[in-house]
């Protein structure tokens, strides 16, 4: 397995576009819609947000994407299009419109929104980007898309791998947006994915299914949760590698792949929390279940007395075990041990439930560096799970309560 | 039903006191010792953290009211007790002193702690202090016992009130502390109250818990639980009411006293949230169950982005009904209307789960009150509940991560 370039379109057969169309029409120069595009029928898979409140384009995909089968993504940043006027057929217009510029059917397209809720699209400047987005479709056009996709995001997320599957050679990548949020963007989760992997939508989903609990729903930044967070990937089977239609072996190399390149994403949106200074990973190991270990990582991750501990590069480690103890998950305190980690070194600072003397200066700086992990052993079980956050900064009070001032 | 003042020590036969006596030892000024005593027995009813990390004083006073009887109440502040070296044996051993120095039986004592996490009590300070408190106690010790169970609390947190049950005077009243948290002090709700009523402990315990899941439960300053939290309330009778022993109508007279109680005190904790600026009360209405209402309204008060936007006094209604809608409560967002209260004004932001245009600078000044209602109609049924906390400040991450530098 191998990091390459050209993101979203590095795959055999797909091209993207960004471009600036209207939507964020307080400032031109930057991008709103973002366009990718197969050569031909793609398995698709997908998964969207649980919250309740649900942005029309969600609904839009879901229902085209009833048939595993697409060809586009047609995505614009700057606003939501949730609980918006004129929601649902906004969002069909984007799929009608694409899919003119690009000779396709609509319910082959996917469609995707993120920026401020609760007021109408603006359709015309859609109207009038996609076929524009649709003539410049390009191999080099991912860094395009990637920005195109962005809202409070400092960082463009963009990855591709390579790997072998049945003696060919088979690409994955994508792109990907934050889930900082921001007045009067509220933003969101989104992340496309393209393969030229042959695979079956139902094959495409279990693993996208699998590998999503695993990557970005252990991704907090502040908790909250989108009403347009969406994974979707797109395999066109362009690589000709043997259809992959059980969980055989060539399943697990692909799915090994997928979860590698979700990783990559959680970790950068992770880093590239609102306000962050650190990217933050929390491994709970040795549990009696996976489910456990993971309840009390999240716990960790989001408590925000752990997130400024971190962001102080204080060794508060009482702030996590208190987080573990109302996780509700179930475990021995006398057992745990806590150690903070960084390239710089390690240091244990609870031993079997209770403080060990420790080196402040050592620990300040371990817990200044850009990645600090939390390691907790739990001595109970073989399970374990990882989870990502950042601290909590002025940056994130500045960013989401001061907007205006 | 009045409000009085006397705070702990306001109720006939009750005296209290607080002291500084060295726990607190980098600072010689601040009070950290409190004792509260009852001239005869009490009955005793307590709720305590349901965090799965319990410091050594909950476990020692819950094994002390096992009886539903006790007469004192020691705590000190300054160190938590909990994950430390000597734990159980220093939490029973300040049971010991206080019952020497009054002459009760160490049973009868309940111990509560705050502070610091995983460093060993200072027992010498305490077994000095407490005879010294014993010797210091009165019906005007209230404000004393008040400060000295403060950690990062800005604002003393004292009430009292009187009530008629049968004919006579009743009086209630307490002290307690907020849920703000900072290194290295970890700190803890704490409330202790007591009556003179005449009621059995079995009627105290099913008030008290009734009372605690729609008040205390229902504040939110972080969503971080301490390992410390306990409610208890001592009764001994010696208003000389009727003795309450059914869910009678004098039990729902004084169970509307000490709900009347709890929630000054849960809404002082609120608005006295670490770094808070301003109350933020969300008030959820014709729900389907109170449980609904309740999960809402919790979600709502706990969002990081509400809170942000709260501080910054911005009519952010799209991050209400976004966190309402991962709360997991049924509801239909097409239904809900939303409205900003405060003292100068009220504004409707959302109706039937779409934007209203409104006035930016009366949506500001409303907003920027110190106490400030969200109200949210949900229009499917009666059942209500209301949370209390307070926004989310660059003083909140200041005081938590920042304290050391």
């Amino acid at each position: 397995m191998k990091q390459i370039s050209g993101g979203v379109a590095a795959a055999t057969g797909f091209t993207a576009a960004g471009l600036h169309c209207g939507v964020k029409n307080k400032n031109h120069t930057k991008k709103d819609l973002a366009l990718i595009v197969s050569q031909g029928d793609c398995a698709a898979a997908a998964v969207y947000t649980r919250n309740r409140v649900k942005a029309a384009p969600i609904y839009v995909t879901m229902e085209h994407l009833e048939n595993g089968v697409a060809r586009a993504i047609v995505c614009n940043s700057g606003n939501a299009n949730a609980c918006a006027p004129m929601g649902h057929e906004n969002a069909q217009k984007m799929c009608d419109v694409a899919g003119e510029a690009l000779g396709l059917s609509p319910d082959d397209i996917v469609v995707a929104s993120t920026g401020v809720i609760g007021q109408t699209l603006n359709i015309k400047a859609l109207e009038e980007g996609i076929p524009k987005a649709a003539a410049i479709l390009s191999k080099d056009g991912s860094d395009d898309a990637a920005q195109a996709i962005m809202t409070t995001d400092t960082v463009k997320k963009e990855f591709a791998l390579q790997v072998q599957i049945g003696g060919k050679s088979v690409t994955l990548g994508g792109i990907a947006k934050g889930s900082g949020m921001i007045h009067p963007n509220m933003g969101t989760m989104l992340c496309f994915i393209t393969t030229d992997a042959a695979i079956t939508p139902e094959m495409l989903q279990a693993a996208l299914s699998e590998i999503t609990a695993r990557t970005f729903n252990r991704v907090v930044v502040d908790g909250d949760t989108s009403t347009n967070d969406m994974c979707v990937v797109l395999a066109n089977g362009m690589a000709e590698n043997p259809l992959i239609e059980w969980k055989d072996d060539n399943y697990k190399v692909f799915s090994a792949a997928l979860y590698q390149l979700c990783e990559l994403f959680a970790k950068s949106i992770a880093a590239d929390g609102e306000g962050a200074s650190r990217l933050i990973t929390c491994n709970v190991r040795n549990a009696r279940s996976e489910e456990t270990a993971e309840r009390m990582a999240m716990a960790v991750i989001s408590s925000p007395l752990v997130k400024t501990a971190m962001f102080g590069a204080d060794a508060n480690w009482g702030r996590v075990l208190c987080a573990m103890g109302y996780s509700k998950a179930p475990f021995r305190p006398e057992h745990v041990d806590i150690q903070f980690q960084s390239v710089v070194g390690s240091i244990t600072v609870c031993k079997s439930g209770e403080g060990l003397a420790f080196d402040e200066d050592s620990a300040k700086s371990i817990l200044s560096q850009d990645e600090v992990i939390i390691d907790i052993n739990l001595q109970e079980g073989q399970d374990n799970a990882t989870a990502w956050g950042c601290d909590l900064t002025y940056d994130y009070v500045k960013i989401n309560g001061d907007y205006r001032t």
